[in-house]
């Protein structure tokens, strides 16, 4: 709540009232908003049990998710949960653990095997409360008997130069590890237990979320060896003879007992909070899609041809409308310039737009960070332009070198938020109106 | 209109009545139509002259669109038009030159001089109809004096390596040249002249069009030495030594006589001519975009999402519908397979949206003709995926490779329909519908 309020005062400080930017502030705003734990994780807690109730957790946002459970729960509640480093919040009873991410570390081991600790031993009257966020799965790293975290290290990296597709990565994670696939709700047993999920993948799937701790697991050791064997992935001895034991087999999905997963943000429900504030200023909110991938500037491309469209031919939507999506692009480094995969669509978006004075566009992530850079994302408004030929720059030069950070940073366009402490992945909107409904900027 | 016609009889039989396919390939062919000179030139056609009608023209469809004027011309015609090779049709008066593309070479100098000679010594009185369609730039090289047909090869190369817009490389190619940029029309004085354009390029701007031999030219040659020094084109010394002249001058816009320009046939036209057949069949059409440029994979990436939003969340527009577009994607060449960009966004679209019963897409160039293969595009639908597992086939592994073609031979999805003697860029349509409103394939 806190972070969305300090992203509504810049808006207010640095672009006046009715204009575009501040539009298109008040929309990321409202999407990061929805995300934030403050917000959707007490409006999804459950009733308290008899017993006592433990969190535990892992993620970018579980810190933050922790601290709102303890501001809204009315009984006492004790464990721990690990985020990022750098991603902590203060916390009065649970305790908050940081560890390596993307690249496991020793931190994770140790903390893996503290959430195990803190699960055990609980009665049917216990409630387990599970806070699942992205980034999860690489801060958990439950390393099986004889496996070493190199060991645990190799696997990772062999899996993402393998070529396999996500579900066959999970596969293969969830059989080499103590806690995926299930394993954290089977050492809860016979606690309750319900996982509050803050999703920032394609298809909003729990048990691909942090490798699924508290979701039961269709797939077999002997899936996770085929993919292994048809992918050709390198695999260090000591995993192979890990998976080749019955003790490396995951929970599986029992019929009639559903896991309690609650879904409680998502890119979707982000867009859908954006689009309520774009209806309401009067604009037709179109949702692309919430999972949008490829090449930044690519889809860049694609975006400024439909916005096109809409200006041309009222297709597929008339003006005043606003075009949203949601998701994850890459960026392909070529040079060597600044910059995430926000600023190179928006860079990519204002080539292919060319100068339209009736269309704004705002391009962030959602937890904060655009890459490695201090900026969410940017904005860019038909003054954008104008002010590169001010300063001589040429946009599709800062674009050949991967350097949008600093084409906006020079034209005054960065967005920055801080960290948000919550991801649903990137957010992007494009604002079409007649030049009149849009107010002068202000700056 | 006989293309159009063979487009729907393999339709007819290759995939029985009502299925997806088909309604696909009646979108195709309905789009196709809508360009093909026998349609399209006729409506467009002025009423006669008193004195004589000459023809002339360059482009892909020139020589299709001369025999639809001589079908339908009241009175005699004479002239030449100059296309591709490959691309002729026989005519009855006019003249039919070949000449190279893209890269010009002697016959199309010896075209365009011909050209040239045909419109001059008229009357006012008489009346030069003017056929343009895409890739007429490099078939009508009007050498300059003292510039070679290597010079102009040399500049040609030298422009499309040195990163210029289109609207900078039309700027100089037109003040290298003796008929672009309106000169075609200033050698026709005092005959009328109007100009039938086919389209195939984003905007439709009649000047772009084969550099626009009949469009008076707003730049100046001083514009063009501007260009070639701002982006350090290496450029033969006859050519500095043109530009340096004032004979290198285009003819300049005179106010109040515009040039009678007519666009016959554009992406944005076939789009709604196949939108209609949507409509009819039940399938509301959601034009994305007529001009959408990108990396085809990329492209495709951004479809599938957009498909997929469609399923999960009847947005932006809900099934059943069908998304359309149209424009040119790039594919960059990693591998050693075959394909043109059109199969190769529809590969990268059947990856991105998996198996899904409720889809459907076809993705073909409008000139029958998808990059150098004998295919004009492909069609997926959910037996695609089916075909494949039995054959082994890894669509990551073709598309990986650049190897589209072969992957939708294999599965025989290919759609083939000949040279169509037009074009308007690509034409993709996505068909998403229930299950139950798509009858099974008869294959």
């Amino acid at each position: 709540m806190e972070l969305a309020r300090a992203v509504t005062a810049q808006a207010d400080s640095a672009w006046g009232p009715g204009s575009a930017k501040r539009l298109l502030m008040a929309m990321l705003s409202a999407a990061v908003d929805s995300a934030l734990p403050g917000r959707c994780v007490p409006a999804n807690l459950p009733s308290p049990p008899r017993g006592r109730t433990i969190v535990v957790g892992a993620g970018k946002a579980a810190a933050a998710m922790a601290q709102a459970v303890e501001d809204h729960w009315p009984t006492p509640v004790y464990g721990v949960v690990v985020t990022r480093y750098g991603h902590t919040t203060p916390c009065r009873s649970i305790s908050v653990l940081e560890a390596g991410h993307p690249i496991p570390d020793q931190a994770g081991v140790e903390a893996a095997r503290t959430l195990l600790d803190t699960v055990s031993g609980l009665g049917p009257d216990d409630l387990v409360l599970c806070l699942i966020s992205g980034g999860g799965s690489a801060l958990l790293p439950a390393l099986p008997p004889g496996v070493s975290l190199d060991d645990e290290r190799a696997l990772a990296r062999a899996l993402i130069n393998s070529g396999a597709s996500i579900s066959e990565m999970n596969c293969v994670r969830k059989h080499v590890s103590l806690i995926k696939g299930g394993q954290l709700a089977a050492a809860a047993a016979p606690a309750r237990v319900v996982t509050l999920v803050i999703s920032d993948v394609p298809g909003d799937d729990p048990s691909t979320i942090a490798s699924g701790p508290t979701v039961p697991d269709p797939t077999t050791r002997h899936d996770a060896l085929a993919i292994i064997e048809r992918r050709g992935i390198a695999v260090p001895p000591s995993i192979l003879a890990w998976l080749g034991s019955a003790a490396s087999e995951t929970p599986k999905p029992q019929p009639g007992s559903e896991p309690d997963c609650r879904l409680i943000a998502t890119p979707q429900l982000a867009l859908e909070a954006a689009a309520t504030v774009a209806r309401e200023a009067g604009f037709q909110p179109l949702i692309l899609g919430n999972a949008i991938e490829g090449e930044a500037r690519d889809v860049g491309l694609v975006h400024a041809a439909i916005a096109r469209q809409v200006l041309d031919h009222a297709q597929p939507a008339k003006a005043p409308c606003v075009i949203l999506s949601g998701g994850e692009t890459t960026v392909t480094v070529r040079g060597t310039g600044r910059g995430g995969r926000n600023v190179e669509f928006l860079l990519s978006l204002l080539i292919g737009l060319g100068e339209h004075e009736e269309i704004a566009a705002i391009a962030a992530d959602t937890d904060g960070i655009d890459g490695t850079e201090d900026n969410a994302g940017a904005i860019i408004s038909h003054g954008t332009l104008d002010r590169a030929r001010q300063l001589g720059l040429s946009a599709k030069d800062f674009l050949m070198r991967n350097d949008a950070y600093s084409f906006f940073r020079a034209t005054g366009d960065l967005v920055t938020t801080g960290a948000t402490l919550t991801n649903v992945n990137d957010f992007r909107a494009i604002l079409i109106g007649a030049p009149l409904s849009l107010e002068p900027e202000a700056r």
